[in-house]
C-alpha cells in the first residue's frame, strides 16, 4: 500500500523528524519491504505541504541511522544492508518472555533474515483464494451478518462445525458447550481472569509457551514451574509443587508440547487427573498442535479423560491456517464456562463475525480438512529434513528432541555453550531461532534453542542447522580456550 | 448458509433432541429466518444417516415449542408468530445490565419486531461493496499480511490514518501513542485490568452505558453512580463521590452521552479535570458518538483539554460504520500507555489484521468521510422524526432529551407508569425499546425508556413511537384504576 505519512503541525515533534519517524516505522513493521523507493524529495514536500529542507533533513537522518540509501540519479531508496544490520545487532539482549516477543516483529521486518523463530504454519500454504474467493461471492444477506455482532458464545453455525473438529480429538460435545474466542490466547486469558487474582500462582510446565509466561506476568500473577521429560510433566514434582502453593491452575500442553515436542504419556495423564481432582486444581489444556500429527499415531485431547470436569480446553486455527486469524475455541465445564462467557462480554463482546464467516466457510467447503491433509506430510518432511541436518551437523554434546508433531525442535547445547550468544551470532548469520531463556520461569541464561520448522522448506532447514551448527562450534572453541590461558 | 446439524451419537443427549436444539438455536440466531423451508424428513434422515422417526419426533417437538409450522402437502418453515411469540413472552423480566444485554440477540432474532434497543448505526448504509471490493482486489502481498499477527499496538498504517480521524476530534497526536483494540469495549476493559483489582470501585455517570456496567460487574468491581443533568455529571455531587469513595478511574461519555444525549458543559469539563487531578483519579473518556453530531456544533473530545495526562480517551468505528466490526483505537498516558500494551499482548496478542485492513482501505480510498458525509444528516432527520412524534403522540406528563447528537433518546414516562411493564407491553405490540432500569448502578424500577433512532427511516420511527404512546396511555389508565377501586 506504499508509504502513509500524518504530519502535525501542532504536535512538539519537528516535522522532519515526524516524517523520519513514521517512514522508520513503516520500513521495521515491513510496510516498506528492502528497495521501496521513496518519493523524491520535491514530490513529498509538495503532496504533504512541507518545504523541501524538511523532507531533505527526515532523510539525511534515516540515510545516517542507515535505514535508506541514496543511489545518485536514481533516487532514495528502504537500504537492504544498513538497515537490518542496526536491527539485527539490537535483537537477542533481552531475553525475558517480553523482551523476545517484542523482537520477533522486528526479525519479520528484515528482509534478509530468515526466521525459525516463531511456530508458526506456513502462510504460503494458507488456501487464500477460497477465502477471498467466498468472501466474493458472499450473498448480500451474509455480507450484512459479518456487520452485526457475533453472539458472545460464537456464531451458532460455527460452534455446530467445531463439534466436528473436536470429534476428531477425542472429544464428545455438543454446540452449547462451545465457546469461540480471538485465538487460543483470549480463550487462556479469560481462564486466568475468571480463576485468579493478582499475585495467585499459576503452575506451568517448564520449559513452556512464551506467550503465557508473557501474559501471567502482564496480569501479574506468578508462575511456577515444574521440569519436564521426554513423557510431559514430572507428576511427582507437580504433586510437591501442589502440595506447596494449593495452586487453582494448572496449565499444560500434552500434546507436541511447545517448545519441548513431548507428549504426555498416558499414565502421567491418569496420575494428573486423579492429582487434579485431590487438590482441587483446574487443568487448563492447550491443543493447538494436537492435530498437526506426523507419526499416524494422532493422541487424543487429555480432555477425553476428564471425567470429573477439571480439564478446560482451549485451541484454536492459529497452527493449522494462520496465526493472524485470531480464531479460537474452548470447551470449559460448567460453572467456569458461565464466567467466561461473562468476562468474554465485558472484554470485547464479541469475536468479529468477519473471521469466524472466513473460517465456517473453510470447514463447510471441505477445504480446511484437505487443507490438513495438504500440510501434515509437508510439516512431517520438514521435521525429518531438520532431525536429519541436525544429525549431520552438529557437534557432539548437543542433544535435542525428536517430535513426533508440533511445529518445534528443542535443542540443549554442549556444555559451556551459551544460548544467548548462540542466538545473536546466528542472527549475525542470517538466521533466527528462540533462545532458550525465555521458556523458563526465571530467565536464567541456559543451553536450549527452539527451532520452528513449519514455515521453511528442507533447503531453507538445512541451511539454518549448518549455521546454528557452526556458530556452535565457534563458540566452543572461543569458550574453550580462555580458561587455559594461565593468568601470568 | 441454511441448516448445519452436528448429530453426536456419543454425546448422552438424545439424538432428536440434539436435532431439535440445534435448529432451534440456529432460527434464534437468525440462522434459519422465519420461512425458511427445512428439508424433508426423509432427506433430513438420508444425509445424517438417522432413523425417520428421529427427525419426526424433532420436527414435533419443535411444532410444539411453536418453532415450527407444517403445511400440508408443502413442507415444514420456520414459524413466523408462534416461535416470536414465544421468545418475545419471555423477554423483559430480567433488568440488570446482563440480563437486558441477554434479551438483544432474542429481540434480533424476532422477524415481525423492529428494534430500536441498540445503540446501532443502519447497517444498510455501510459501504459493503467497497469493502468487498476491496478485498476482492487485495494484491497478494497484501493478502498474506492479514494472516500475520498484526502488531499488538495495531498496524502501522492504520495508526498514522487515525491521527487524522484524532484531529477531527481536535486531539494532536502522533501514531506512536495510538493503541487500536478489538472495539471500544476493549479498550475500557484494558483500563480497568490495568487500574483496577477486583472489589475496587469505578464511578460512572447514572445513567450510563449497558454493556460498561455489565463489564464492571463480571470483573468484581463496584459501579458507584454520580447523577446527571442536560449539561452532563453534576459536578458536586462528583466530588463528594471522589471524597468517600477516593477511587482511581471515573467513565464519562462527554459527548453525546449514552442514553441521555447529553454534552458536559465547558465549565464542568474544567472543573471535572480539576477534581481529577486534586483526586488522583484517571477520567476515562468514551467518545463513539462524537462524531455523530447534528446541529452544525462538533464538541470537541474532552482530552483536548488535559494538560495534565489525566484522561485515557477511548473510541471505535462501532457507531459510525457496523459494531461488528469490533474496531477500536485508544490514546492513553504513559505509564499506562505502556501497561495497557502489555495487557493487550497477554489478552488476544492483537486485533485481526484483516479488520484493521477493511477500515484502513475504507480510510485511505476516502470513502470513510464521504460515509459519514452521508450518515450524519441522515441520523440527524431520523432524530427530528423521532422527536417530531413524541411531540405529537405522548401524553402529558412524559418528558425527554433532544440530543444534538449520537443515537439515542431518553424518555422519561409520566409519573406513576412503570418502565418494566411498558418495555413488555411494546414488545407485545411489535417494538423493542430499552428499560432504564439497566442503565443505573442498582437497578431499581423507574419510569425511563431508551429509544434508539439510528437504525430506522422516519416512518418506522413515527409508528414505534406512536405505539409507545399508546402503551403508555393504557398503563396510566390500568395503573389509575385500581387505586380508586374501593374494597368493599
Amino acid at each position: 500500500m506504499g508509504l502513509s505519512l500524518n504530519i502535525n503541525r501542532r504536535a512538539g515533534q519537528p516535522l522532519y523528524r515526524q516524517i523520519a519517524e513514521q517512514i522508520r516505522t513503516q520500513i521495521r513493521d515491513g510496510r516498506l519491504p528492502v528497495g521501496t523507493r521513496l518519493p523524491p524529495i520535491r514530490t513529498l514536500a509538495a503532496d504533504f505541504g512541507v518545504t523541501r529542507p524538511t523532507v531533505e533533513s527526515a532523510y539525511d537522518e534515516l540515510r545516517a541511522d542507515g535505514w535508506v540509501e541514496t543511489a545518485v540519479g536514481r533516487g532514495t531508496f528502504v537500504a537492504r544492508e544498513a538497515a537490518a544490520d542496526e536491527v539485527i545487532q539490537s535483537l537477542g539482549f533481552n531475553l525475558t518472555p517480553t523482551g523476545v516477543l517484542l523482537d520477533m516483529p522486528r526479525i519479520e521486518s528484515v528482509a534478509t533474515l530468515r526466521s525459525l523463530a516463531y511456530a508458526e504454519p506456513d502462510l504460503n500454504l494458507f488456501p487464500l483464494d477460497d477465502m477471498l474467493g467466498s468472501l466474493n461471492h458472499m450473498r448480500r444477506a451474509d455480507a450484512v451478518d459479518i456487520l452485526r455482532y457475533a453472539p458472545t458464545q460464537g456464531d451458532a453455525a460455527l460452534r455446530i462445525e467445531l463439534v466436528n473438529l473436536l470429534r476428531d480429538r477425542g472429544l464428545e460435545t455438543v454446540p452449547e458447550n462451545i465457546i469461540v474466542t480471538t485465538g487460543a490466547t483470549q480463550g487462556l486469558s479469560l481462564v486466568m481472569q475468571a480463576l485468579l487474582d493478582r499475585g495467585d500462582h499459576v503452575v506451568v510446565e517448564e520449559p513452556t509457551h512464551i506467550c503465557l509466561l508473557n501474559a501471567i506476568k502482564a496480569f501479574g500473577l506468578n508462575p511456577v514451574g515444574v521440569p519436564m521429560d521426554e513423557d510431559g510433566v514430572k507428576i511427582d514434582k507437580l504433586e510437591r509443587i501442589f502440595t506447596q502453593y494449593r495452586p487453582r491452575v494448572f496449565y499444560t500442553v500434552p500434546n507436541y508440547q511447545n517448545p519441548t515436542g513431548a507428549v504426555m504419556s498416558q499414565y502421567r495423564r491418569e496420575k494428573l487427573l486423579a492429582l487434579a481432582k485431590q487438590y482441587g486444581v483446574i487443568i487448563v489444556e492447550d491443543d493447538v498442535y494436537g492435530v498437526l500429527s506426523y507419526d499416524n499415531v494422532v493422541p487424543p485431547a487429555l480432555k477425553t479423560l476428564d471425567t470429573e470436569d477439571l480439564v478446560v480446553y482451549v485451541t484454536s486455527a492459529s497452527k493449522t491456517l494462520a496465526n493472524g486469524m485470531r480464531l479460537g475455541y474452548m470447551v470449559a465445564p460448567e460453572p467456569l464456562h458461565e464466567h467466561i462467557l461473562r468476562l468474554k462480554y465485558g472484554t470485547d463482546i464479541s469475536t468479529p463475525m468477519l473471521t469466524q464467516r472466513i473460517f465456517l466457510q473453510l470447514i463447510q467447503s471441505g477445504r480446511y480438512k484437505t487443507h490438513l491433509k495438504r500440510v501434515v506430510p509437508l510439516y512431517a518432511e520438514r521435521r525429518d529434513a531438520a532431525l536429519r541436518a541436525l544429525r549431520t551437523h552438529m557437534p557432539a554434546g548437543a542433544t535435542w528432541s525428536a517430535p513426533g508433531g508440533g511445529l518445534s525442535i528443542w535443542v540443549t547445547l554442549p556444555d559451556g555453550v551459551d544460548s544467548a550468544t548462540v542466538h545473536r551470532n546466528a542472527l549475525r548469520q542470517g538466521f533466527a531461532f528462540t533462545p532458550g531463556d525465555a521458556f523458563f520461569v526465571c530467565n536464567k541464561p541456559n543451553a536450549h534453542i527452539r527451532i520452528c520448522f513449519g514455515a521453511h522448506n528442507p533447503y531453507v532447514l538445512e541451511e539454518a542447522v549448518r549455521v546454528l551448527a557452526q556458530v556452535v562450534r565457534d563458540e566452543q572453541a572461543a569458550g574453550k580456550t580462555p580458561p587455559y590461558i594461565s593468568p601470568q
